[in-house]
């Protein structure tokens, strides 16, 4: 079995609104950053999982990602998975 | 003006006890999943800024981690901007 690192991004899908990200975007006039824009946050999730190979790693982090870490009604999820 | 995207990601660190990532490690257990540990979990956010070079945008979003989107007291930050 290898030890294999996930770096998983949660975020919310594009069709829906992003409240939390609006009123971020909102702040950034008041700080002098109007230059940014289009604020979107979701959420960022490391984790370690041992397989037997590269593959069966994804496949593992995409059946966690599946049924708890992310909420695929509102969420979308990309993820790298490293062997370390 | 060129428009950037950035992808930040806020960790809480190292030294920190993460117990939302703790309470997500033990769920993976009761799913089939015992193999996933150390679960830490954090925010990704995504956001668009203008700057006039590659430069001038890795220091406004810099800016915006330190002063709002991170709390360097408990957490780290890392991020990538790319020309879009």
């Amino acid at each position: 079995m290898t030890k294999f690192q996930a770096e998983i991004d949660v975020m919310p899908k594009k069709e829906i609104l992003d409240p939390q990200g609006k009123a971020v975007t909102g702040s950034m006039k008041n700080l002098g950053l109007p230059e940014i824009q289009n604020i979107r946050i979701g959420k960022h999730i490391s984790l370690e999982v041992e397989a037997a190979d590269e593959a069966a790693a994804t496949q593992k982090v995409d059946q966690a990602c599946k049924s708890l870490l992310a909420n695929l009604i509102m969420e979308s999820y990309t993820f790298t998975v490293t062997a370390v």
